[in-house]
């Protein structure tokens, strides 16, 4: 999926995509998809922030448009998140959500928390850093040296344990505020996180040559 | 208090200080008091992203240093806003909070939940955006067209009510990852917000030529 913020890294992003994935473009992030080359399957948005030839780019291709009132109750990530869980697919991963208008991506990353979303994976990535979220367990793939943080968003969460890191955790409470989890390091290419109760926020920053979203 | 990420406008950063505001660097911060010509009072952290001609405009200007090792529990911003908060201030406006480290963008910006600032109104801001949380009441000021969002950051929040914006909110509920607060606008020149339970993050992004806090 690619809404409308910055991309990052276009040929991280383009390395990231398999031939039999799905694309559906969230208002905005159509343009990100003309300029990759991409044809969305679906353009889900109000179309307030696609131009000419965004929308020429879709029309050419006939790409499926599910068009909304530009005065609505949800942003159009989240109204493309919601067709896009609706299909049940076994992952999304979520490019552009990141910005410079930060109420937007802070409500882009707190749309990892939408209790209709509760049953998908869902990443957002710009192709060196990814965060999603973990409520029971998640493993990750990296190389040495990669940044990892896990930030509570919940006001405690416990029972937390992470193996691989520079920093072992093991059984431990985070209380949300607390920035413990902040900066440790992958010492391989593997990181195993749990969490017993509560839910974790972890960003994980690439720092080798071929970033990969997980 | 100023931190090492993105400064924002520092036209706009500078023309919000006051005479008898107490300056306070953590960490990379150093770098933004040097080149606005603000001498901090304190400089906390562990002096890892200060380079040599930060450290000599502190070291000239008296600045107490309050050091801690690399390797610490705590990120930079969350000890100098314990150090900050300690000294009982009325409020507390943060500069260099955002940047596109979005992990560490995020830990900042959850720092408005720690329980040990909970008594402490602190506000983060790059003179154009300003991101804050509120328990039970905000006003707000600005001028009409400034774009304000509410983001639930507690999973349920009851009792919802915000006046002087294009959409009037009127005790509501709100669910954390949804995104119905997102881009409202100021009517007038005044925001009132009232929140029954839990905590809402308020970001308001200025439209005006003179941006403030608040």
């Amino acid at each position: 999926m690619f809404a409308g913020g910055e991309l990052g890294d276009p040929e991280a992003v383009l390395d990231l995509l398999r031939k039999d994935d799905l694309v559906v473009a969230a208002n905005g992030g159509t343009r990100h998809c003309r300029l990759l080359g991409l044809i969305p399957s679906v353009l889900v948005g109000d179309l307030d922030s696609a131009n000419a030839a965004d929308l020429d780019h879709v029309e050419r291709y006939g790409t499926t448009i599910s068009r909304f009132p530009v005065h609505k109750d949800r942003t159009d990530l989240e109204l493309a998140l919601a067709y896009a869980c609706s299909l049940e697919p076994t992952d999304v991963l979520v490019f552009g959500a990141f910005g410079l208008r930060w109420d937007h991506t802070l409500a882009n990353v707190l749309l990892l928390l939408h209790p209709d979303f509760a049953g998908t994976k869902i990443a957002l990535c710009d192709g060196q850093q990814t965060l999603q979220i973990v409520r029971d367990q998640l493993k990750l793939v990296g190389v040495p040296g990669d940044l990892l943080s896990l930030l509570p968003l919940s006001e405690e969460v416990r029972g937390v344990s992470a193996s691989g890191l520079e920093y072992t955790l093991r059984n431990r409470v985070l209380h949300r505020g607390t920035t413990l989890g902040v900066s440790n390091r992958f010492t391989g290419s593997r990181v195993e996180l749990k969490v017993r109760s509560g839910v974790v926020l972890v960003g994980h920053a690439r720092v080798g040559e071929r970033p990969r979203c997980g």
